[in-house]
Order: structure tokens, then C-alpha cells, then sequence
């Protein structure tokens, strides 16, 4: 399984260096992007490439700069989410978040450079591809074009921003959402960037419809899991295991599957959800032992 | 020359419908983007591909969805610049500014969604020219990912974000900018912008390497000579003529050309550039009018 230390010299080699550009943006970006992290995304980006190729040049212009790429838009979420008109969040992993740090209105514009950022990556290593291995190009730009799409399809309006809209506005004054509307949160806000990790890495390497689908619902299943894995952390772990204040949610006054349905039944949940994504990865082709590791550790609850 | 209805057309085509998505992000969406303005960047955009090629459906297939992925981008520059966090105004073109309609929470993530979208439009549009105009796809495509790069290298961090960060922290404590770092953070803020719409439409159209230099350069000086007018108007015209409050750069306590110089040697700058660019433009092939026509109306101070 590719190791986390891989990810992070990747990120540096795509990143901005601190002394580059204007005032503390570059310092800002890589404080949002490279304080750390489980790189979830990035790895299963690249995981699911190795899947169905084992070209570590193609790898290397391709699902590399996507998995940094993701990594970004993760990281421009979530400095966006801990704004005061948002969550409000003073620490993230253990650090001050974003705004805390650089101010507000850096934070904003810390966000926005990432998001903008992981386009550049993307399109720079789109002409890297095509200056430096021609006839791979030729051969792959439909492929990383379609991966593109995909990307920010999964990650916009109609993906991880509608979910963000769906948790700020609610669900209609006074409404406690049900376990339909939870997961269709969850399925916004978590899983679709986990689907985009997982559809592009196979896109990039050229994988089928039939499983670049399965991929889709792989991803789905995964978000909801890691969810409810994250809302049971919540209440139970201290600041020193998460990083982040205890209780948050509660303090936010926020729906979650916990509040709605207590720690027992969020816990049956995420077994099963477990126990079918084990299933649906048995019809993936390719060695899923990296995948195996990662479910593990991320749902042993 | 392209008229400003047929913009609308585009964006009208592009632009996600009301009833999309979630809760009032497409709504919001569309408000900051729909919501009047000289689609400037966009007019730009296309006369730049047509002064390089009469090709309608390659038009149709790259420059169209170009200038509307770079009104979004622009649009969302404006929504976020707006916030309370930022310039905290209240009006933009006459109406309510994005967070004052939809409020604050709504404000960023209307911001994110019109970002993330200009992506999904080109994407997308890269995948209809694949599928539609298979020969064409195979001729255009490098162009059209080495347009997308210079796009959001001058959006990002390098480019207008980069600006607005110098905006945002200034230039050192009690620091009174000159004439040099006025214009290099005109520079960023608002000719790295007209830059990308000049290059982007020219390098589309197959334009050659020293055109498009040529192009830079023009777009540079238009972006000055615009934020300059820009400054003027902010203290010499009312709310009725511009849509938003008169004299918000000095509420701000922001420095300008005009507080810097004064009104009458900002006027004299104004020509001198516009006769500047005029001398470019002259060295460039195709017919120039219509942006002869832009130039005057933006100018005629």
C-alpha cells in the first residue's frame, strides 16, 4: 500500500514552497493542506489506480497529481467549513484552524486559492504529460479529461458543496431530520469526494464502466460509514485522540446519526456498511489488500 | 461584435436552472452570476478567439464555454471579495450583495459552487467536443488544456487571488503604497483576469506564441487603465450610476490611484494607457473594431 510519507513528498513537490508568491497565502495553503491528515482520499485515489494498471509512469503524470489535487479541495473544505459563519471551529487537528491562524478574510481566500490551486495541478500536469510522454498522452487525455469531470462534478454544487448547503440550511424549520435524510447529507457532504478518489483513479487507468460504477457505490457505502464512524468519535473521544474539541457537533446544536439514534445503533451501522463493502470489493479485479487496511483501520470501532 | 445578450444566451445555456440542486445554491448561483454586469471578460474572450479564427463550432465547443467558466470565476472573485470579512458591502450593480440576499454561510459557499463550476463547465465542454466533433478533439485538445492552465494559473494564487492577499494585508504597517506597488496589485487583482480572457480565447483559436505575448501585455494595460476608472468613479459618481455605494474605497480606508495621485493625473493615465493600447492592438492580424469599440466605451472618462 502506497505509505503515508509518499503522499506527503507528493504534496510537496506539487505545493507552492512558503517564500513563494504573495503576503502569507503560500504559507497559509501549506498550513491548511500539509498539517497533517489520514491522506484517505489521496490514497484510495491512488489505490484504486494500481487496481487496474500497474504503469507507474502513467501513475506518476496521472493519478499522482489527482491525488493532490484532491487533497486540496479536501483541505479548501475544510478550512472553508471552520469559518465563524460556519462551524466556527477553533482547532483542527490539534492545530488553530486556518482563520484562527492567518485571520478571516485570509481564510476565505486561503480556501479559494486551494480549490483554484487543485485546478493548476491538474492542468499543469495535463501539459507535463503531453510534453514529456507524447504518445501516453494521445493515448490518456480522454481518460483525464473524463477524470476531470468527475472530479469537480463530485465535489460542486451537485455533490460536496450542495451537502454543505443542505447542512447550513437545514432541513426546513423545525424539521429533525430521519435516517433518509441523514444519509443523503452524509452521501453529499462525505461520500462524494471518497467516489471521486475511487472513480478517478480507475478512470485515470483506464478501468470499465461496470467497474468504475462499483467503485461509485464502494465510495458511497464507505462515506456513509466514515460518517457515522466520525459523528460516535464526536462524543466519546477526547481533543487529544481527535484533535478537535469534544463534542462539537452538540455545541453546533447539529444533527448527527448519533444524536438521532444513539451510539449502539450508529455502531451496528457502520459494521454492516463495513461487511457490504467487503463484499462489493470481492468483484474488483487487482490485489485489494491495501483496501482491506484501510477499512480496517478506519472502522475499528 | 459579440453582444451581451448573446452572453446571457451562454450563461442562460450553461449555467445550472433554478430548480437544480440543493436548497438555494443554484438560485444563489445564478443571482451572483445573472445579476447584470458588461460580461467584459467574456466579450474579450471571444473577440480574442475570432481575431484568430472564423471557426463558429470551435467557438461554439471551447471560447463559449470558456467565457462563461470565466464570468463564474469572476462572479464568484466578487462574492467572496464582498463579504463582511473582506470589503463587507451591501450592493453590487444596484442589488443586494450575495451574503446580504442568502446570508453570510450562503455567501462562501455560493463563492466555492461558482468556482468549482467554472471547472465543470470546461471539463464538461471538453468531454461534448470529444463526443460531438471527435476530429476536432484530437487537433484542439492541447490547446484547450493549455488555455485551462493559464485560466487558473491567473485566477489563483499567482494571479487575482494573490492580489486580493495583498489587498487584504497591505503593504507592511503604515506603509503608503506608491505608484509601483499600486499597480502591481492592479496588477493581480484586476488585469491577471483580462490577461486569461485574452490569452485563453487567441491560444483556443490556435493564435501563435507571440500574438498571444502581445495579447498579455494588452491585458495587462487594460486592466489598469480600467481599475483606475474604476477609482475615479468611486468618488465621482452616485449610487444610480455604478450600483453601488459612492466612495466605499475611502470607507474602506483603502489607498487607490485616485487617493494616491488625484483625480486629474489618474484621468491622464487613463489615456496614456488607452493610447498604449491602442498601438498593440494595431500590431495584431484580424479585425479589431469591436475591441476598438470596447475600449472606447470603457475609457471615455
Amino acid at each position: 500500500m502506497i505509505d503515508i510519507n509518499t503522499i506527503e513528498q507528493l504534496l510537496e513537490e506539487w505545493m507552492p514552497h512558503e517564500d513563494e508568491g504573495y503576503g502569507l497565502l503560500s504559507e497559509a495553503m501549506r498550513y491548511s493542506v500539509l498539517g497533517g491528515g489520514k491522506r484517505l482520499r489521496a490514497i484510495m485515489l491512488i489505490e484504486s489506480f494500481r487496481l487496474f494498471s500497474g504503469d507507474t509512469e502513467l501513475e506518476r503524470y496521472t493519478a499522482c497529481p489527482f491525488a493532490c489535487a484532491i487533497e486540496c479541495i479536501h483541505g479548501y473544505s475544510l478550512v472553508h467549513d471552520d469559518l465563524p459563519a460556519m462551524d466556527n471551529d477553533e482547532f483542527r487537528r490539534g492545530s488553530l484552524t486556518t482563520h484562527k491562524r492567518y485571520g478571516h478574510a485570509m481564510g476565505i481566500l486561503t480556501g479559494d486559492a486551494l480549490l483554484n490551486y487543485s485546478v493548476e495541478i491538474i492542468a499543469r500536469a495535463g501539459e507535463l504529460l503531453e510534453k514529456n510522454k507524447p504518445d501516453y498522452y494521445v493515448d490518456n487525455i480522454r481518460n483525464f479529461m473524463h477524470a476531470t469531470s468527475i472530479l469537480y462534478a463530485n465535489a460542486g454544487a451537485f455533490g460536496m458543496i450542495g451537502g454543505q448547503v443542505l447542512d447550513v440550511e437545514g432541513f426546513g424549520e423545525g424539521a429533525v431530520p430521519d435516517e433518509d435524510m441523514l444519509s443523503k447529507l452524509c452521501e453529499l457532504k462525505t461520500s462524494r469526494l471518497f467516489q471521486a478518489a475511487l472513480c478517478c483513479g480507475a478512470i485515470l487507468a483506464g478501468a470499465d464502466k461496470n467497474d468504475v460504477s462499483l467503485l461509485e457505490d464502494i465510495g458511497c457505502k464507505m462515506g456513509l460509514a466514515f460518517q457515522i464512524r466520525d459523528d460516535i468519535l464526536d462524543v466519546t473521544a477526547s481533543f487529544e485522540e481527535t484533535g478537535k474539541d469534544a463534542g462539537s457537533d452538540e455545541k453546533n446544536n447539529k444533527s448527527t446519526f448519533v444524536s438521532v439514534f444513539g451510539i449502539e445503533k450508529a455502531k451496528e451501522k457502520v459494521k454492516e456498511l463495513y461487511s457490504e463493502i467487503l463484499d462489493m470489493l470481492g468483484k474488483l479485479p487487482g490485489d485489494k489488500n491495501a483496501f482491506k487496511t484501510i477499512f480496517e483501520k478506519l472502522y475499528s470501532i
